[in-house]
């Protein structure tokens, strides 16, 4: 018999054409790509009811050039003004520039790139220098009534930074990414607020030879956006990394800040902690931008000491069984892993295949023994911490494990995940070639309502024919824990396509889920946040963006909504 | 040769008479004592040369009827209006009800009312039963600008609830007392915020036959104060327990409040984790009741496993040796003790009495082995968890301090602390009516400014001749640590007492230590705070209070000091 040739469709596997629009939305990396492997493609294939045929064409691509008419608007004075500040060369006006930093990382947004469409953008791209420079264009701009917008790393995902009045924005990571200090005693590296993860974590790892420490740091926090985002952005949108059950949130991780506001600069006291009246670092992490711009952070850091990381995964029966193993966990006062990640029966079947589980010896042994397609869950880890913790962790997460029914996996399916953490959102441009798109919403929410929560947002979502949807809880605390879905759609119209985005978070909300875990407000979220808070709360948040810019310059329209 | 007998002076033991002014200022229970014992006597004696006789006469004592003429200056109207609201039998406009819900436990005012000087104190206590009835009181205290107080537990040693402006005081803890849930699966318990320590600690470890729970929980929060401190107290004065190393600090306990202020009744989210804007919760904690009145409260709760719990204590050679220990083990990530506690050699030459350490074998041991009385430092500690968690921490903890040459003292010392844990207070009355005052201070440091502000301090207090001065760092973090200033003087002068106070204030703040790390702010120490904060984030406060409190009725003078 002659054996057919797979069919491969032929993703993009090259750069996209400077000036494109592909260029604007691509995340990440450039040279970056993740392109669905042949076991995601056969179950796309079977899920839309596409053939090979489908995937011959690809039906938008966005390698056209940007080509806009959208002049800037700002006062001639005011950027004249601006290029003396900043210098000449750290502005710019060009229509692709000025898309580029307004262009985050929503579906809605590739959707309209890809179609040439493009909404509003800055005025102005700024590169500025330092916070000093920083003080004097918020000083310029609330002179102005001109509103400020921040890029970091340009990952958002819910429009943090659109330019909704236009006006200029700050790009923070062009020059504003250097370690200011480790210090060693304190175990605090202060830093500016535009540097990347890589590079800060890089710092860290090399404090001995970088700044002369005797030890190895790291920062602990490590979101799927590591790579394209600013250690500012992980503050001011309250973001989580992967392993933050054990290194806890960005806002746990943060000692203090200093920020820029059109009330001035000022620096939040940096002790451990201290009795003087409510904290007023406190206001400014989640604020997006809206009260002021965080230009320098203090943050916590941790030993580096990867070769005491323990590894382990495991099968449970069902998604009932793993979440009640993952309360007792988090409830069981030994210390938290760091990665702790379960999965629901869907997302596990997909999870099996990516971890390379399938089709080996533990997928004959875990059909023999009943975990069943459909019904079983995925759960990995890894603890980090001192060697006697982690091994301890690791020993009592297989005895609580065991005790709810579940077969160790060995560290297998941990370590094949680790190397591919970031890499996931480089399959949303595959896919979208292909007018199929991949998004997610997430959530938090107290152990006793973690089931409703994730039946009835999986229920809405599936009630759309030919959909998929994988869910997950990676952030765990005695008191509860996240849930994230992933939702894999079929869909080229936008209005169609944001109906459904509404329908979910609006039932994420209805169904006792909080509007969002970890990725932050934003102006798509912002809508709901008067109903999700409550009027007086809501108020709370007017009272302090009208203190601190009474002229609704920073980052109008997001936030806020106004 | 015929035995001298010893002399013992006439300490009081018996309870205040009802309407003195002793039971208005006697700490915690009427019945409740701790005599200063022969080996502290014979100290007090030594450093403040004075003899037995100097002892046969108290000095001042409060036995005094009190009687004042004060009458209420509140308008009869508001009284009727109020006793309507919560019954006339819950209010009281009598003068000495009026002075003991005014007054708090500073040395201020105990030498003050020991001599008869009443200031300011409130014209209305209230009882309220509920929540709508301080909703009520609120609303019709703000119409009519009355200043509104709130009494908890009454343990404030910084006139926390002083009545600066007069008006009325709600007594929290006499009905607002009661637990509401205890969720066993969220591991969180929702009570109203006047319940005190005991009450709230004894419903969690008997949640089996109280709540129908399967497990037996602790609220791990144990202030000294913890008998006479209420749930809303600790979290709007930033409190820590002395178990705050392992549970977090009161503002890490609180889950979510419910607060009535003159601009509404609001409950904050109670997710783990949320990334919806800065947290409307963190603008409460820590407010002082400047912002409104918390009500109910929902707090993290952990399980009740006292027979895990470790003890350990150490002896080392110096105070930098136990300082380098401590910190190794703060940021040792192997989980942290519950009690952890370390002594100045001041202080440790006191403890070693307390603890019932002197003339035993260990201290002949350690002489032998070279730890030098005025230089040698104490450490005790506790481990709390799951078994294997604080076998673990035992061990770590004896590796490090063996490492920077401590001895070990076997669980002893730990254990002989603990009973009377909250029983120092008892022992600042005996002392007082012989005109020795016991004070204390305390901060928050970073690991890398601890000496400085050690010594500082410390070099201050010593100044003044005849002054004991005992330091220890009792709440440990990653960055830093507290210091906890306790002096002892003989002083009859109360302004000569409040000039050495504020000396001392303001050394602490000079020499790099926050203005207090878990007593909270009150009228004491405001007047510090513009300097401490800076003007800008001083105005971020004050936009606050203004939209809370635009009247400001909500304990004016207090956290704002106007």
């Amino acid at each position: 018999m002659a054996k057919h040739k797979i069919f491969i469709p032929d993703w993009i596997h090259k750069a996209p054409e400077p000036g494109s629009y592909r260029s604007v939305f691509k995340y990440g990396d450039p040279e970056g790509f993740k392109h669905p492997n042949e076991r995601l493609f056969q179950e796309l294939k079977k899920t839309f009811n596409l053939s090979d045929e489908d995937f011959r064409k690809k039906e938008t691509t966005g390698i056209e050039k940007v080509e806009l008419n959208i002049p800037s608007k700002l006062d001639k004075k005011i950027i004249e003004k601006i290029n003396q500040i900043s210098g000449k060369e750290n502005t710019s006006v060009t229509e692709y520039d000025r898309l580029k930093y307004s262009t985050g990382q929503t579906v809605e947004e590739h959707m309209k790139l890809r179609r040439k469409i493009t909404e509003k953008i800055t005025d102005l791209v700024v590169h500025p220098r330092n916070k000093m420079e920083i003080q004097e264009i918020v000083d310029l701009c609330n002179k102005n009534k001109t509103p400020v917008y921040v890029y970091g790393g340009g990952s958002s995902v819910n429009f943090g930074f659109y330019p909704e009045k236009r006006g200029i924005t700050l790009v923070l990571s062009t020059h504003m990414n250097k370690v200011l200090e480790v210090n060693e005693i304190n175990q605090t590296a202060t830093v500016e607020a535009g540097i990347l993860g890589p590079a800060f974590e890089n710092a860290l790892n090399n404090a001995p030879e970088k700044s002369g420490c005797k030890k190895r740091f790291t920062c602990g926090h490590f979101p799927q956006s590591f790579e394209y985002s600013s250690i500012g952005g992980w503050i001011v949108t309250l973001g989580s990394g992967q392993q933050s059950s054990y290194y806890g949130d960005a806002a746990d991780l943060v000692l203090s800040l200093e920020v820029v506001t059109p009330k001035g600069t000022f620096k939040t006291l940096d002790y451990p902690a201290t009795a003087t009246g409510p904290k007023i670092l406190e206001v400014i992490k989640g604020s997006e931008g809206a009260f002021g711009i965080v230009v320098e952070v203090t943050w916590k850091i941790f030993r580096y000491i990867p070769e005491n990381r323990k590894y382990f995964g495991f099968i449970f029966h069902n998604w009932e069984s793993v979440v009640n193993a993952s309360r007792e966990i988090s409830q069981g006062e030994f210390g938290m892993p760091a990665v702790f990640r379960i999965s629901d029966p869907e997302e596990t079947h997909h999870g099996l295949k990516l971890y390379g589980i399938e089709g080996t010896v533990f997928d004959k042994i875990m059909a023999f023994r009943g975990y069943k397609p459909e019904e079983r869950c995925l759960f990995i880890g890894t603890a980090d911490g001192s060697t006697s913790f982690t091994k301890n962790i690791k020993k009592q997460v297989k005895r609580i494990c065991r005790k709810h029914g579940a077969m160790y996996l060995t560290p297998y399916p941990a370590k094949k995940w680790e190397p591919g953490r970031y890499r996931d959102p480089y399959l949303k441009e595959d896919l979208m070639d292909y007018g199929i798109l991949i998004d997610t919403l997430e959530t938090s929410v107290n152990w006793d309502s973690v089931h409703t929560v994730h039946q009835k947002v999986r229920e809405f979502i599936k009630s759309r024919p030919l959909t998929i949807c994988l869910t997950h809880a990676s952030h765990f605390y005695p008191q509860g824990t996240n849930l994230y879905f992933i939702y894999i759609i079929k869909e080229n119209d936008i209005e169609a396509y944001k109906e459904f985005q509404k329908g979910i978070i609006q039932k994420i909300t209805e169904s006792g889920g909080s509007l969002s875990h970890h990725h932050g407000v934003g102006r798509m979220i912002s809508p709901w946040m008067e109903q999700h808070l409550g009027k007086q709360q809501m108020e709370i948040l007017m009272a302090l963006k009208k203190h601190f810019d009474p002229n609704n310059i920073m980052n109008p329209g997001g936030l806020f909504n106004t």
